[in-house]
């Protein structure tokens, strides 16, 4: 049995509550992805004294120390130096960090700064856990008998890459993860979790796989894992439990894993030769935005217009200046003029537009905070879908639900488009 | 002095990175509010066991301890019964609390099940700390000298209420609280962290206030803290010090605690009365959906064209053909072409056009993974700026850096207007 791993966040900022903990997130996530026991969790200051306390706790009961954070060029960051004190190891300079420090910063016509050079420091003895984005690389050290040490930046990007490309690997080769959990996470959309829960509940006592919902941003996920000694014995046990479950969802699931609204209607539309344009007015690019996180997009997405001020409605998009009058900006039928019209003025076989009120000012009793209204205009027609999403949950968690929801109306339209077809 | 706070979440799921760890960002904000010291977290999974572990360790070196999660009904909720052993304190059931419970199942039209009786439990000398909204209540407990306890429930609107409406007037009237923190987090563009830090380095060695770097995504911040009586005592102490690094800082400094790139954008055109309309490529909708975010953005943000493909740069923006075939899409020319046609179309006093090579595919050698071009045009004609920003830390930071660039490019052109106008 592997020694179990302890993750240590280090970082006044943690402690100030300035930002949220999601390295400790994304590393639980991994050692359980990988099999790697995991039962504390510790988080502490900038503080050499107090540091030093947390690492003697956590070595006497976790073999596997994990620490994030405290690894930049300014006097605060003291994770290197604190772990050499501790466990009594000299600082001893690489000439391979400096030379690539100084490179990362040629290549940006900077020359580093004298505070970069401790970060060519390592405890004599450690390995060089390499940074490929940022300056700072973290270590790989048995400082003694039955005990890995493994130190990473705290901003997350550099993290996650060096966790993948050098951790896992080395973890590996060590006799860690042998029994990696496998899942698969099934993501739906536009279905309550009480009521994915009651249609999928005889799957909720099964013990192998087990299949766990939770609740995201809007969506509802089914986690379905077993412990397996390989990803084809894992689906074994997974593949017919997920069959099941997609049956009885049916269009309510949307996809799996990495996943999104997004790129799934991405795939849609590039199967299918079709092309999108959006109209935006309350999501103010934010569709254009997600459609374009996938790469290739420009196969199916050609642009669109940003329509936040209504003079534009009418000038970019045709809609009637009478329409807009007599049934204001937030309306079904601006929202279906808006898509009509970036579709023909694109020349595109869908327009997705959005209007609504996001708040929090410019709500009224008949036309509240919350209220959504998107188009789709498509081959045979348009149509719209009001929404009323409520003003508790803010200006942010609206506009967010409003262009998943924008996605999932033409996700829902591909579909039965192809079912039809 | 007050004796310091430790957090203890409770969880099996937060050691599985199924949950962020919300709850001890909140307390984290709390107790940084109220100046109520607080030097480790610690996380453990519902396990008898390692509990008695993290709370061993917690009481030797915090004199506060803040649990969350673990008051649910079942099985594996284990925080109270946990801490009556570990304190050798006989469990007692307060009928108060069952009344209360069974009232709330009432009020659903439900009996409570037999398992919600031990959330009725508490170990002798306990206090309750009552839950308005859930069925699990919590405790304050003094089950020695010198040592406070009190829970909460995992569910953050339940621990939230609990924690205003008893934690902290209970703690105010413990004589916590008597010093809170006061902070300023100030926010630099355009500037690495151990540039920055050189610059103010002097301050970094301050006790009071005291100045701690930190990097964010892309951007640096400082944190100017104090320990104060009053928001206007903390003032005399943060105020000269934030006044000194601003100057030394000059426009690299763009805004502080809430604000960002956007917000300050906006700011700055509501107060010349000016507008802005953006033509995105690259970026896709995501400077849009920026700017909207901040409410009331409708006064100076019009909208734009997402030109994502090559063909709605000359039809929506009036880009040349010629220029765009011989120059290419991501270049100065078509940036500058696509920022005065956008401002020219929508008859804004700003226009800020992005083109740029996202990645992962599409690069060349002469135009690498990368490679962007912000255009801005105004009322004094238009300029462009080169970015390269790498390909190594992959499309979705470019496309932020992109946008944020773009919006600090207006910002200096915007402050540089307002310095000679």
């Amino acid at each position: 049995m592997a020694p179990s791993a302890e993750i240590i966040c280090v970082g006044t900022e943690l402690l100030l509550g300035e930002i949220l903990n999601r390295n400790a997130q994304f590393l639980a996530q991994e050692l359980a992805r990988l099999g790697i026991p995991h039962y504390y969790q510790t988080v502490v200051g900038d503080n050499p004294v107090r540091m030093k306390r947390a690492i003697a706790v956590a070595c006497q009961r976790s073999g596997l120390l994990i620490f994030t954070g405290g690894l930049g060029p300014t006097p605060d960051d003291l994770t290197t130096a604190v772990l050499a004190d501790f466990f009594d190891a000299p600082l001893v300079e690489r000439p391979e960090i400096w030379a690539d420090i100084t490179q990362k910063f040629a290549h940006r016509g900077l020359p580093p700064s004298e505070s970069n050079r401790k970060q060519a420091l390592l405890p004599r003895g450690a390995a060089i856990l390499p940074n490929p984005t940022g300056s700072a690389p973290g270590l790989i050290w048995h400082p003694r008998e039955g005990l890995t040490i493994l130190t990473f930046p705290g901003v997350p990007r550099e993290m996650h890459r060096m966790w993948q490309e050098t951790a896992v690997p080395y973890l590996i080769s060590q006799g860690y993860g042998q029994q990696p959990i496998y899942s698969q996470v099934l993501r739906f959309w536009g279905i309550p979790e009480s009521v994915l829960a009651e249609k999928v509940a005889p799957f909720l006592d099964l013990t192998r796989p087990t299949v766990a919902p939770y609740a995201g941003e809007g969506e509802v996920r089914l986690r379905v894992s077993t412990v397996a000694a390989s990803q084809a014995e894992a689906a074994t046990w997974i593949d017919p439990v997920v069959a099941q479950i997609k049956a009885i969802c049916g269009i309510h699931y949307y996809g799996c894993d990495d996943e999104t609204l997004a790129s799934v209607v991405g795939a849609l539309l590039g199967e299918q030769g079709q092309t999108l344009a959006v109209a935006e007015s309350c999501t103010g690019g934010g569709i254009g935005h997600q459609i374009t996180v996938t790469p290739g997009s420009s196969a199916y997405f050609l642009g669109g217009i940003v329509a936040y001020d209504n003079s534009l409605k009418q000038a970019l998009l045709g809609v009637e200046p009478q329409t807009l009058a007599l049934e204001g900006a937030v309306s079904a039928a601006v929202a279906e003029q808006m898509a009509v019209g970036v579709r023909s003025r694109l020349h595109t076989t869908w327009g997705l537009s959005t209007t609504g009120i996001a708040g929090p000012e410019g709500g009224t009793p008949e036309k509240p905070v919350g209220l959504v209204y998107i188009g789709l205009a498509g081959p045979d027609g348009v149509q719209s879908l009001k929404c009323e999403f409520g003003a508790h949950r803010g200006r942010d968690w609206i506009r967010l639900v409003t262009v998943l929801t924008a996605l999932d109306t033409v996700r829902r339209s591909l579909l039965s488009a192809r079912a039809q077809g």
